[in-house]
């Protein structure tokens, strides 16, 4: 199964491929999809949106794995990600993928075993479960990389819950 | 000038259009795009952006006017909205339309002359600017007209500015 993990934005959106053959997981491609502060924001939503779609359609993921958004202090930010995630689980949904949602809570204890686990933690861990020599680069790949771990890792759970009631 | 003004949502959205020739407002066609509960909720932002781009591709507007999103108390629901309004600004960003984003204030002002005014006082302003025979229902819709008059008017008010400008 490939996830593909999402950190969306309207600046700056995370992404990670991940393959989980068996239970063991390996990065396909990573990086980050940028826009330019000056353009105007329904242009860089566009350019949020077609370049997520060509990935999909490069790196073709079975699933797309995305964060549940949180009011944080800057609401008039969080409406702009939240844009960009519409635009990108629409992007997923006209290529009929699975979408996994998870709140940070979730992705902490799938990657680190403990909820409240800090970002230096997860991005550590990351680093581990992927065989990486470095922590990547910026924050938003690393974050976007841990939903497609707890993507993977729920997926394994779902498996097992399954193999058990038809037991 | 045709204007396309919307009030998004994910299980309702109001639309309408309407024309502006010389300072004549007509109202060309309005209603609701409504989603179903039970639809998982990427299909429902799907099928907002859809049905937002079908209008569009049928009614050609030259402008999209939407309300800039405020945050309320339902967190869960303003990310929604947010998401449903990034679906529907990209739909009107790939076919190049202009696209207008106001305040609730700049909405009443531009309605009602009055920027505390109440809901139902702009919503009897757009059924007399509109010369409609009743208020249009559920208040998405006249909510959707409200911010498509403002657009209209500011538009007048851009042309006057320019004008003045140039003599």
């Amino acid at each position: 199964m490939r996830v593909l993990g999402i950190d969306p934005g309207i600046a700056i959106v995370g992404f990670g491929f991940i393959d989980k053959i068996g239970h063991k997981l390996t990065p396909v491609q990573y990086g980050a999809i940028q826009t330019e502060a000056h353009t105007p924001s329904e242009q860089r939503l566009l350019q949020v949106y077609d370049s997520a779609g060509a990935l999909m359609d490069k790196y073709k993921p079975d699933a797309v794995a995305v964060e549940k958004l949180f009011f944080n202090r800057n609401v008039t930010t969080a409406f702009d990600v939240a844009q960009a995630r519409g635009a990108i689980i629409l992007a997923a949904a006209q290529r009929g993928l699975t979408i996994g949602e998870y709140t940070p809570l979730q992705v902490k204890q799938a990657v680190v075993g403990y909820g409240k686990a800090e970002k230096k933690q997860v991005q550590e861990m990351v680093k581990v479960f992927l065989k990486l020599s470095a922590v990547p680069k910026p924050d938003d790949v690393a974050d976007a990389l841990a939903v497609a771990i707890c993507h993977a890792h729920s997926a394994v759970l779902t498996q097992k819950i399954n193999e058990v009631k038809r037991s």
